[in-house]
């Protein structure tokens, strides 16, 4: 395994309307489980690859280990086939080593015997959040017009270059909350908490747009306000995508003025001058 | 406490050497714990404001709670003078919440009587990592050819626009490591795993490059890796330069072919042909 692409099916659109059904690369997203001696101590999303360097480099830097001599070995659990793409990661820690647990263990999803992988990620997922149902439909013209309305709803972005936005928007394309935070994932929860407190969830005729990349763990959070759509100005995660499938969420990424991409469920797009797809 | 930005000092740079220096706009970044019942699960870095929405997105984007009514309260934590400025929230659930603590709780790193601070957290982080020593010297226009560097090393981002890179250049600006993730964590910490299983570290004549913005935790992770210069395309945070300071790490942001922003120990940086800073 490696970071190279996912090719993926793509519905490419221009503001006036649907333009080509084709091919698509996106990046690789798929859950990696750290252990230190047998024991599970952290999920980490990440690209396949080079993972014995990211489980030397996550303990080194979490003040774990500090030299070689603090690894005894990095073992890559077999998969099924008894090939090592497996997404687990074994860590054996010579007794030098500072392993604290109770400060290294954070939030581990999933322990099975030989490990997570992105279908039983998303199988967790939609244990705990329902699929969205069908409707409402967006109009690609009002999409296209969020990238223009986000960027001046973002005053403190335009200062310093340093914050991701989030918005949730109506059907007609209004920005009802907007937050900004250094973390992505804060910016969200943010804005869902928001819509919680005010007891306006499951917002089912909203979309949630989004000023950066889309990973997984963003879908997941739309499919636990039970929002329909997600837009991104930027490139959606393999992950990302298959857990938009299986939510039935529209999943749109490269959102431009005058174009976008279309990863998931694009049936959610009508053009509201003509009324068709097309 | 909102969203606005900090004004910190910052030294302007153009190719040909030292520019200005003047006040620059960055998003402040400061950790908030969250608490559940006085029970402490997370820490997150966050941008301050809304944290009442954070702490209430936050458990329902984790399946804790779903309706308001789950909620009976979010307790802002005063701090010393009696404000709410204090970063500790506190989440009290009724009986209906679905609280797993085991599943929720992650990487609390502080959990002092009326919580964690930038300060606090900086304390914390160079109790286990020590400041960089002094040297070596970087020219302002090898720094300047990074970021097309980087570009070239990265054939995924091309093709997705999805990835995050990170690479560990020399003194005279040869990209010696380069490695992508869906997670700029992750690029780092297999970037710093690669030199650890090396025997490199630490790797006191080298830079940290990266492909986005600077949070406090990718200067925490170059100080493990004992990494005196960190390189940016995107914009720092607060904590991010109060930790490289603090850590004696040169940190740039906003690095361009023909510009950069020095936001810390701006000492390390000599044009080679005259021998001066400026």
């Amino acid at each position: 395994m490696n970071a190279q692409p996912a090719s993926v099916p793509v519905r490419r659109w221009i503001t006036a309307g649907f333009k080509s059904v084709d091919a698509d690369s996106v990046a690789v997203e798929e859950p990696l489980e750290l252990r230190v001696g047998d024991r599970s101590v952290a999920v980490v999303m990440r690209t396949p690859g080079h993972d014995r360097e990211l489980a030397a480099g996550f303990l080194l830097t979490e003040g774990v280990i500090s030299t070689p001599d603090d690894l005894l070995d990095i073992v890559l659990c077999r998969d099924q086939d008894g090939g090592t793409s497996g997404n687990v990661v074994n860590v054996l820690t010579s007794p030098s080593a500072n392993v604290d647990f109770e400060r290294l263990t954070r939030h581990v999803f999933s322990s099975s015997s030989c490990g997570v992988c992105g279908k039983a990620t998303l199988d967790a997922v939609l244990q705990t959040f329902s699929p969205v149902p069908e409707g409402p439909l967006f109009d690609p013209k009002t999409l296209a017009e969020l990238p223009d309305r986000l960027r001046k709803a973002q005053p403190v972005f335009d200062s310093t270059g340093g914050l991701h936005g989030c918005a949730l928007f109506s059907e007609d394309g209004v920005l009802e909350i907007v937050r900004e935070d250094v973390g992505r994932h804060n910016a969200v929860d943010k804005v869902l908490g928001r819509a919680l407190l005010d007891g306006r969830l499951p917002m089912r005729l909203h979309g949630l747009l989004l000023s950066g990349r889309i990973s997984f763990e963003l879908v997941q959070k739309a499919l636990a306000g039970g929002i329909p759509l997600v837009a991104g100005i930027g490139a959606p995660s393999s992950l990302a995508i298959e857990c938009a499938m299986r939510g039935n969420v529209t999943l749109i990424g490269f959102l431009r003025a005058d174009r976008f991409n279309v990863y998931a469920g694009h049936d959610r797009l009508v053009r509201a001058d003509t009324g068709r797809l097309a």
